[in-house]
């Protein structure tokens, strides 16, 4: 059990309404979203878990009162903290994701004809069953998939003692504050780092630029006290209030040298299907950054 | 007085909590600003003004209970809503605002050297007033520099009697459903189109792609109906709850065909000061879809 206070409780936030699913990106601002019905609403050995049916985003996830995924937004999330390394790798046949119990990262990764083997390092089993049970929409069938090895285990521990090494690792966690606080450190970096190849890269989302610059500094700083390249980019993702930084650290790719034309080229030849958002226009598009961003990111 | 129901009252809306400025993007989601404090809250003859002091916004402008501009948050709207039809511009002499009453476009056009004369056409004298009084960060003196001629008049009556011509125009207004909603039609596009010469371009902003899809289809429909080359653009602007689709309609002028180089390039010859969003990068970016929106605009 986390021993921190849940973030929203920090926030003094909580639902705003009875009903109205609310989100706090700073103790003044927020978001949210009226609930239809809940399907769930239970404590699993590791955090608060809820499903919701709701008119915008279908189907709706989230833990310890935050907004992980949903049916009809998930793409948004899914597609850009995977597409954006992974089509810059020459032939990813590995990839590690910690987190990611949705199976919403798995589903993108296998989409590569050459990728052999996603491992997947959930800490609460309760995020895959609930995936399985509601979530079809966001896994469709990848938490079946052969070439997927689903280890319920601690994300930290896993990659500390890890020996193997991986073309692509996806964090793909929830915000700080519950139980992957340890995972958004140098010390937890450079053990991700120690998993890649030359050219393997690691992705996983920072914080809003807007709502959370101190976060962005302190997640960047981090990340390039473990990997030679890091590459920030930025993108919509609706369920979390934004636009929203990502990353991609390596320790020689970077994504952002890719043109759109190669982009698209990629996406045809690896036949990479059922794509809502991403294409070579916007891959480039994501790492043009606002000055205020510029601004952020290099003064970290 | 407008006689429809107000936007937020037809979506069952208002604020969630008192002093939880609420906005609603569709009947089932929205976001919120703490007020700390209220300067203003009166009804003006054409809708009901209020400013607030907010912590993420700094002070904050509502009109009919709709989030219209902030202190800290005006460069995303006015510099993407200016900048890229006006670079675009080989050299802009003249434009044409029309509604913009918090003097934030009117700022951004006058950062032009070439600029001579700016035609501000705002219904509402009240709105003007509460820029001059509280919004100095927005205008920042632009409602006082003698190159900006203010009209208070209906700007669907203006277009339609005027016989001048403008190198820009600014639809800088409020959303369908108030004093505006002639001003989403092709019959007032056609109307702005009499008023370009060849090389003009009118910006204006239209609707969310994820909350407004059908406002989206719409509102591109009708500026195809009414001009030769339409660019739809997409940025963030986070006081209108995200991703924000603008467009640019001209007679001839595109501005997606700025390499970023020359975007940088004219920025420091016309000598653009105090960006804090815009430069070469994100230009080029604006323009780039994703699939969804895409199919979106291509159906219009």
């Amino acid at each position: 059990m986390p021993e921190e206070p849940k973030e929203n409780e920090k926030k003094g936030g909580g639902d705003v309404q009875p009903g109205l699913l609310t989100e706090y990106l700073t103790d003044d601002t927020g978001f949210f979203v009226r609930s239809r019905r809940e399907f769930e609403h239970f404590q699993s050995p590791f955090q608060a878990v809820e499903v919701h049916d709701t008119a915008p985003y279908g189907k709706l996830f989230r833990l310890d009162g935050h907004f992980m995924t949903s049916e009809k937004d998930e793409f948004f999330y899914h597609e850009n903290l995977i597409h954006t390394a992974a089509i810059a790798h020459p032939a990813p046949e590995t990839a590690l994701i910690i987190g990611g119990g949705d199976g919403g990262s798995a589903e993108e990764l296998l989409k590569y004809p050459t990728m052999k083997a996603v491992t997947l390092v959930e800490i609460d089993l309760a995020v895959i069953d609930i995936a399985r049970k509601y979530f079809g929409a966001v896994h469709r069938g990848a938490l079946s998939d052969p070439r997927l090895d689903i280890k319920v285990e601690d994300g930290l521990a896993f990659v500390r003692s890890a020996s193997e090494t991986y073309d692509l690792v996806v964090l793909d966690l929830t915000d700080p504050g519950g139980p992957s606080e340890p995972l958004y450190t140098a010390d937890f970096y450079r053990a991700c780092a120690a998993r890649l190849n030359p050219t393997s890269a690691m992705t996983l989302h920072i914080a809003s630029p807007i709502a959370h610059p101190d976060r962005i500094r302190a997640g960047v700083a981090a990340l390039r006290a473990a990997f030679a390249t890091v590459t920030p980019y930025l993108v919509p993702v609706p369920l979390y209030g934004g636009a929203w930084m990502m990353a991609c650290a390596s320790p020689t790719l970077n994504p952002s040298y890719l043109t759109p034309l190669e982009v698209d080229r990629r996406i045809a030849m690896r036949r990479i299907r059922d794509l809502q958002y991403y294409n070579g226009d916007v891959h480039r598009a994501s790492f043009a950054l606002p000055n205020f961003v510029r601004e952020l990111v290099s003064a970290a």
